[in-house]
């Protein structure tokens, strides 16, 4: 399976920044190799191609009449540090074999296709994310802010080595009446196709996401001097705090999630009772209600802790993202495609993890396909794949264009060689 | 109260390393004023003076014969970092008091009074605690092994600038037959004593003591995508662990206490379902008996928990520390000081911290006097005395000291001036 193999060669020098491990930040040296090598393949697979003022790559396949507006396929290209070879460049590589099939039996749509490849989707370079589908999709009313990467470097300098002033970094914006739909193929980076025996899976949406800071204020004292019913420890009311919060969240809807990912002590040190302690409070769901709903619930609880046992909890609210439904047209389409390629209804979920389709939402409709991952491993080596299931994906994905077509009330036309 | 002022004076350059905050760490420049000023105290209280081959100095007052054994009255002039002014140099201080005391009254025993102000205690400078006690004791069969501290003066550099060879160190050990009994005054460290409205307390044992690291192995993944379901969360099982650990101490015995006082997650990202959390765990009690039972319990519990949430927990022990109980007969001679001075029964209470006292009864017979230290804060510039307290505690010392003698069987005399 080409599409497999061609991001496992992406996932080594000069496509990674390290020797060992992929990272593939956005704007380096090994993202422009990649940009090289993904530009020849879309030629190869009979496409246009061009970089745009934020640095995306996009290829274009022309519809049965010239300039027509386009179904725009894409994901990310850069990588965390130490990354997976899938996440991100899977979707671009799926979008190039749907191209590179329609193209081989020339046959051409009421739209263009487009297929994109994201140079910032995970933030690991620069303080912020997915900048550039914000740039495509026009959430970018000016240039944005010049900021310095850990090695001193700036946004404009990287932009430059490049060929691209910051400046014009805006011109990245689409017309929406250039984009008829967007569509992004990606890995689950979760369990539940696995658990289920399900190749591929239909996104519904994208989770509503909250995040906290919480800090708990008790009163630090001597392990050895201080007897237990005098303490005001602050690691005791925390672990009670992460259990009620686990607990909120397994009582809750399916779609549910709340983690406690990084916590710290202090003074922290063995033989002193903690007196204070920070943790961080992520929540999400697939709704605002259902996320609403459960932080509430936590938030008393909380509160009835802190009075019990004579601590402080301060609730800092640190990010705050809406839902982006997936849109209802594209992915009964989509489901659809699953169930005529696979003979089963699809596994529609909804995606806890943010992507750049969240972001593309704004612009155009939007629908996500996920692809089942090895034990939901992701941001990790060990990320891992099915060629079968990445194979089955490459079908639902080209099945859905053609249905997609056939909706446009136009008959697709086969041209003559 | 002149042993309070004393403190205060030694809290504060000369005789503190830092400017701001108490640092007094061993066979540094601020030890080195701190001895030749507790020298000169010394010899207007009427003793003689010497400074022992582990950097400890002592003060003799000879009793109605000559070359008497001694009855050693000392604590720790060292300090931790952004230290309080009453943790070891009280003690130093008390004892200098008792002795100017019984100098100016022209009163002497059958045992000579010594004072001892221990170089280190605290261990905030090499990487060893109790060290000039553990020679004074004859615990060290061979000179300590040279280490470094945190600027790369070994110890053998550092014991040079006093004019002490790191091969003579040993030479600090006293005979036993030389020491008839080890006294120690401290601050409590802890709010017992306050909560009950007691100037003082009497020791009964320094506690016996665990260290553990524990270490929950789970299943790291995407905070977005995990279910709740699937997930084997390490920080939500450690969690459940610190609460059990709490309540196996608040349900045991009145002296046993529980700590977990560190702890790390890993990754330890808010995006992150903790996959790995290591935390220490610190037990006490008076007894061996209550603590390793208590430690028993919390082995099981960890390991029913470990099964019922698919996680590994590995328990690695740090320290063991044994019980060391004050000596009954002293104890009992404090305790009756102790009433004669404040008119009502002695509080005893077990000292959950450890103390040069514990490492003295290989030595010699030992007991402890607490006084009431404001909140219990303690390692801390708000650690506080009140001068009334400290006022009774040199009574209780005083008082003691003539009861011991009585029990000598030999009148004390008082010798014309």
């Amino acid at each position: 399976m080409r599409a497999v193999a061609r991001c496992g060669l992406l996932a080594a020098p000069p496509y990674s920044q390290d020797e060992t491990g992929l990272f593939r930040p956005y704007l380096s040296a090994a993202h422009k190799a990649t940009l090289a090598t993904v530009a020849l393949w879309m030629q190869q697979a009979g496409m246009s191609v061009r970089q745009d003022a934020a640095g995306n790559i996009i290829g274009r396949y022309e519809g049965i009449r010239p300039n027509a507006p386009a179904l725009l396929i894409g994901s990310h290209l850069d990588s965390v540090r130490n990354a997976g070879s899938y996440d991100g460049p899977l979707g671009v590589m799926l979008g190039l074999e749907c191209v590179a099939y329609f193209a081989a039996c020339e046959q051409r749509f009421p739209f263009a296709l487009e297929v994109i490849g994201f140079g910032d989707e995970e933030g690991s370079r620069f303080p912020v994310s997915m900048l550039t589908s914000r740039a495509v999709a026009g959430l970018l009313p000016h240039a944005p802010q010049d900021m310095v990467d850990t090695q001193g470097v700036s946004l404009s300098q990287a932009l430059e080595q490049f060929g691209l002033p910051l400046r014009n970094f805006v011109q990245a914006a689409r017309p929406p009446q250039d984009i008829v739909a967007y569509l992004e193929a990606h890995i689950e980076q979760g369990p539940v196709l696995e658990a289920e025996g399900k190749a591929v899976g239909v996104v519904t949406g994208i989770a509503a996401q909250y995040r906290f800071l919480v800090r708990i204020t008790g009163f630090a004292g001597h392990a050895g001097t201080m007897p237990m019913s005098m303490r005001q420890d602050a690691l005791a009311a925390a672990a009670e705090a992460i259990l009620i919060i686990e607990q909120t969240a397994q009582q809750g809807a399916q779609d549910l999630v709340a983690t406690v990912g990084s916590l710290s002590v202090s003074p922290g040190a063995p033989n002193v009772v903690p007196g204070d302690v920070s943790f961080t409070l992520d929540v999400r769901a697939g709704t605002e209600a259902v996320r609403n709903a459960a932080v509430e619930q936590i938030r008393m609880a909380l509160a009835a802790l802190a009075r019990r046992r004579a601590v402080t909890v301060d609730i800092v609210q640190q990010q705050d993202l809406a839902s982006a439904p997936c849109d209802e047209a594209l992915t009964q389409h989509l489901g659809d495609a699953v169930r005529q390629v696979t003979q089963e209804p699809a596994r529609q979920l909804v995606s806890g993890a943010g992507h750049d389709a969240m972001v593309m939402a704004a612009l155009a409709p939007m629908c996500m396909l996920f692809v089942r991952c090895e034990k939901g491993i992701s941001h990790n080596p060990a990320e891992a794949v099915n060629s079968t299931d990445v194979e089955t994906a490459l079908q639902v994905m080209v099945r859905f264009i053609e249905n997609y077509a056939g909706s446009f009330g136009t008959k697709t036309e086969q041209m003559a060689g």
